[in-house]
């Protein structure tokens, strides 16, 4: 008889987003007229940079000849091509000394993100923020490394650190000890960042710990303070302690196109349960090399495209119109009376409810009345409750009409 | 502090094609001058078919235009159009009825394949041919599902089923209960294929054991005997009991492209400890909605002109010029007095070594003899000893010196 892996019924609910759509589907199925403008899932809408375009139509056309055809990645952890740009524009031009050997090209940071935590043992004690990107808990919960839902969408055993007002929704290092830790800046649902002073607490405390930060910065490109780290190797001794998400989805527009990687240091270790330290980018490729089988070579050379001196000029254009989105949602609402947060260095605004309404009331209020879809901040933790998050991902004149949408409501 | 997941440290030596890697480097420094011919790694050579390289360049046209860009693969388990084209070609063509739901696309069958054990509980017992794609294997034993290992590229805790000249290299059913079991058709490494009646029993111990059977299928588009199922769901029943991999890596020469995908029925179910039965179709889409983000659009439009009369005919040819190679190297080699099985419904040659060599020193032998790489039978099992992997993937002018360079060893 089969067993199935009951850890994944204790999931609560479905995966946030198809919760939105079906709800979106439904609205759009009553009122057929209606024209639904989407803030809710971070989906950029702005083509790919002409040089991108240009980089994959050869790599296509190297495809279809004998001579230039390519087949496996060999090693499936990225061409040396695109580690070498990454390693040299994203890493070593911000003083991070970070190797082509540290760095594992793969197909999204969701995909890493969800999978990182399998190659480290079942007993470490996870702490996340919240709200929460959903792919860090639900991927522990099915790794069996939580108890039971214990309410509010949370998971017992789980060290959940309240991003709130108060605290600028940067969260404490915690008082108790905890082995794997996630942050996620610029945030993803707040769009709050961290300072280089509160990384390095962040730093010290897991170096103190012999703890492992699970860094996401899939948004660092949108970070326009000059002070604030875009890695978190720009903060001494980070390399013994963290690994980095980046991808290329909100960077360079590749939600549909699929490139990210993930950087592991090689000084990096964590410990067998008799205390030996065993190092952790073999193993981490060792996962890669047995579970994946690398990336498109015509997304890899896209990829590579984009630092390229064209490359960066056209992706700085594209995030310029998402950061003009931004600050007119900013501005917009908070005029209109609104409390929001974020959207200054990152595509997100993390908008309170007014009169204390509920995320999904709020969600469903905004769909009747402006037909905008949003995504409620409950959907990513109990500390999300009250708060929507809306993105800048939009076209320029879907968000102007979405605003004028919502502050006609009030 | 951080613990590391101990089960990957008992993975016994590096994964097989990494290892031979290193030998044909180590080789190919020693002797700068020897041109090695590849006929080891199961990669393909031919160009992608014009059709594909036509979507696919128009597909990345697409993505270029504000009008026309695509982000995220709304659900992540593969458009529409792509589910519809396999659903109607691969399996309602042949008499199989499966539906666009159960179809779920991905970037790999090495992906599908290896993540699929996740969802099951630890304490199956799984089942493996031997030799083995080593995948199979290797997951399981990160997942914990096995015990340490057992010598012979041997794991306890796991039901080896022994592929022999005596079986015609097809397992029989185990005597005992298993609940996994992960059968490939055409054969990976061995190239043999299984009679209707034999699939027929399999399918029939898997309902009366209530287990599940995993059936690679990656290799069907090279089945040249008209009786040979292609599908497992051309037997009667095998939708409650069995799930299928298929891949476009081989069957178009994706293998650098990354196209795949896996059927789940919506009528297949897994147990709770307690009896209780579990649709696992949606288990696996909550797995793969929450650990992945779907394939490429580029990809997929490659794929879905996979299916058009003019890709059709075109993978044909394809397909007939490695299988060209197949019969030479078959013939070629039993002509010199070799034992060959497999290469007439598959594109794998299973090699016996003369005179009881060692598959890693027959390895050795032909690479420093005749510049030929092949892959050790021993790397696929214990049961793969005194045989080697011959593939029929090569260009039709390096296989014929390769087998030159072979056949003037003996």
């Amino acid at each position: 008889m089969t067993l199935i892996n009951e850890n994944f019924l204790k999931l609560q609910a479905g995966y946030l987003f198809p919760e939105i759509g079906r709800r979106k589907k439904a609205f759009q199925q009553a009122h057929p007229e209606a024209k639904i403008i989407s803030m809710g899932i971070g989906d950029v809408t702005q083509p790919l940079a002409p040089a991108v375009i240009k980089a994959m139509k050869k790599a296509v056309d190297e495809m279809g000849r004998k001579e230039t055809f390519r087949g496996y990645d060999d090693g499936g952890v990225g061409y040396e091509f695109l580690r070498k740009a990454i390693s040299e524009n994203d890493f070593k031009a911000r003083g991070a000394d970070i190797d082509i050997d540290e760095i594992i090209v793969s197909d999204g940071a969701k995909c890493d993100t969800g999978n990182m935590q399998e190659i480290f043992g079942l007993d470490n004690v996870v702490a996340v923020s919240d709200p929460v990107y959903p792919v860090y808990v639900d991927t522990n919960v099915m790794a069996g490394r939580t108890g039971k839902p214990a309410g509010q969408s949370r998971y017992e055993g789980i060290v959940y650190m309240p991003c709130t007002e108060d605290n600028n929704f940067v969260p404490e290092v915690p008082k108790e000890k905890v082995d794997l830790i996630y942050l996620c800046f610029p945030n993803n649902p707040t769009g709050a960042v961290a300072t280089k002073q509160q990384l390095v607490e962040w730093v010290n405390y897991a170096r103190k710990n012999k703890a492992i930060i699970l860094f996401d910065a899939a948004y660092e490109e949108y970070i326009s303070d000059p002070d604030i780290p875009h890695s978190i190797y720009e903060i001494e001794g980070a390399k013994d302690v963290a690994i980095e998400f980046r991808s290329f989805s909100k960077t360079a527009g590749f939600t549909g196109v699929r490139c990210a990687f993930t950087v592991v240091p090689r000084q990096l270790v964590a410990y067998t349960k008799d205390g030996r330290a065993v190092e952790v980018n073999p193993i981490w490729k060792r996962r890669q090399c047995t579970k994946f089988n690398g990336v498109s070579y015509i997304t890899q050379c896209g990829a590579e495209a984009v630092y390229t001196e064209e490359g960066k000029k056209q992706i700085k254009e594209t995030i310029d119109i998402y950061m003009g989105n931004a600050k007119l949602i900013r501005e917009t609402l908070s005029k209109a009376g609104y409390t929001v947060y974020g959207g200054v260095n990152a595509p997100y605004i993390w908008l309170k409810t007014p009169e204390g309404i509920s995320s999904w009331d709020f969600f469903d209020l905004l769909l009747s009345k402006a037909h905008v879809v949003c995504t409620p901040g409950a959907g990513f933790g109990s500390a999300g409750q009250g708060y929507v998050r809306l993105t800048a991902f939009g076209q320029p004149e879907s968000v102007k009409e979405a605003l004028e949408r919502i502050t006609a409501i009030s």
